[in-house]
């Protein structure tokens, strides 16, 4: 496949499984000294990285939890961080500098903190607690969602409001042949998309429960960020209530559409696009078999089965508009 | 001024200012039976109109609140929402669709709700809490802002968080004067930006703090829904995350800027924008004398004021593209 190198993806993918153990000590030694509530913290990507286990938290659990982006958590704070508060972290590059001071913020508060990062050596390594595993900008997504679901549904475990945690984290172990399976399924659909779409300059992206986060986060940082393409997002729920009036027949709509909870309101927007669109593409992760996953898990790890679709996506578009996904005008280019 | 009714804007803005008592019946009722959380519940807009205050309650207090949407609460759930549980509706017609079955979800639930309205007769009103106070879909942002500022400081005050309360209710007894000086210091402004801007088709949209949700707000249920113009909507904070990218020198952005602790926020994207862009256009809070209002309520009450100021916007832009803000395509025009 165009861009794909399966050693990198088995090291990256196999080695966020294989992080378990890691995560399982935190879980416990979190559980052990007690917590009463738990936030999620980041900056960009990372920050909607975290929304889907706000979303499955919120949903399924009493834990006070809230995703919240570093810099206006410093800015404006929020009494109910106190040292009984638990904070997850996670930046790649382990230098991202909003989320670095984050955490420095967190731990003058005695916040146990846990950080997840490519590199054991970056300042965010100096959280509390940290999970390494080295990813690149393209497997990111795969590496923290595969982490960050370990790690909240090892804590809703200990809660006893997940009973399932061992054998999702059994199925969890090594997703490399699933999701490079998904990846080769995707990437006819990929493909095409960028060759109908190469000199499309805006695309209206809908999406809603576990899959809002990425919908956000494939709109504005590789989209807008890596393809300078014009973009608006909006959830499925809200589509309804202002944004669809922009839609015409030859608008490009993403719907990204999951398993969880949220399919209904996804499959409401779908049939509004196909009555009113003829440019629609459905990115669905029913239609994908995912061998070896239970039917009670493919709603939880639909978030990564769009990560890895979405990689194909990434790099035809890449291909077909002769735009590297690496350009940058400003970012870490310039001062600002 | 264009398209302004003096007499409808006093009715509006003094009819919120003088809820006050209503309000703080509700307040002083739901303190009496006592609640552990509040959800704030609306749709599009009167979703959007949420944030602040759940923002304000983040920041200030430790009561567990959550903003959300309609569809998605009644979708996904929330073990936290029960008998103990304090809701608060907003819709302006109360008849949206979603909204009201929200409120039917919560009354099953035994759920103390509170609805915001203009009409005593409509579906919303079947509340066990309900503050009327009638508007237009351009005075809206006005008449709910006070109302929902006075409803959750006047909470905040009966738990001990807001001292100020009666000072401020006090100053927004009657923002008629306040704000109609806001609008006529704000149309030439508002005029010109229309002028200039008669033929662009994309605005990108940046605000923070209590701020963010009006961003949201204008990009969606403005420009989007009533201009039908291609938009983009970040958050101060995540700015420099992504969509900074998509910057020219010649691309509309708009920045809304308050006076709460989120200020340093927006002054850091404006200093990007001054070297990068050359169609910036600021709406800055701190412009306005805002005339009888105390200097410690002015960044509680920039929501409000960005309200007066854009509909100066929404008008001109109406004249300048000769396309009326009430034309819908498909919102309660066709069956979704």
């Amino acid at each position: 496949m165009l861009g794909f190198d399966s050693d990198t993806y088995a090291s990256v993918v196999g080695g966020a499984g294989a992080r378990r153990a890691d995560i399982e000590r935190i879980a416990d030694a979190a559980t052990e000294a007690g917590y009463d509530n738990l936030f999620l913290i980041g900056s960009g990507g990372s920050y909607a990285a975290m929304w889907p286990y706000e979303h499955l938290i919120t949903r399924s659990s009493t834990l006070a939890v809230r995703s919240v982006i570093a810099a206006e958590l410093v800015t404006a704070g929020d009494p109910r961080l106190t040292e009984r508060s638990l904070a997850v972290f996670s930046s790649l590059s382990g230098t991202t500098k909003e989320t670095v001071a984050a955490l420095e913020y967190c731990k003058a508060k005695g916040v146990t903190t846990i950080a997840l990062t490519g590199y054991a050596d970056s300042p965010i390594a100096a959280a509390d607690h940290i999970v390494v595993n080295w990813a690149d900008d393209e497997t990111a997504g795969e590496s923290v969602d595969i982490q960050l679901l370990l790690l909240t549904t090892a804590l809703l475990h200990r809660r006893g409001e997940f009973d399932a945690y061992p054998r999702l984290a059994d199925e969890l172990a090594d997703l490399t042949g699933v999701l490079t399976a998904v990846q080769e399924q995707a990437d006819p659909q990929a493909a095409a998309f960028a060759k109908r779409h190469a000199d499309t300059d805006y695309h209206f992206l809908v999406g809603a429960g576990n899959l809002w986060g990425f919908t956000y986060n494939y709109s504005m940082c590789i989209l807008e960020e890596m393809q300078w393409l014009r973009t608006t997002r909006v959830h499925g729920a809200e589509f309804f209530h202002g944004s669809l009036e922009l839609i015409e027949k030859d608008t490009s709509v993403l719907l990204f559409v999951g398993e969880d909870e949220s399919r209904p309101l996804m499959e409401r927007v779908q049939r509004f696009t196909d009555t009113y669109n003829d440019e629609t593409t459905v990115i669905d992760t029913s239609a994908y078999p995912l061998d070896g996953i239970s039917p009670e898990f493919r709603g939880l790890i639909a978030p990564i089965v769009v990560d890895a679709i979405t990689i194909r996506f990434s790099k035809h578009l890449e291909a077909a508009r002769g735009h590297a996904l690496t350009t940058r005008r400003y970012y870490r280019t310039v001062e600002y």
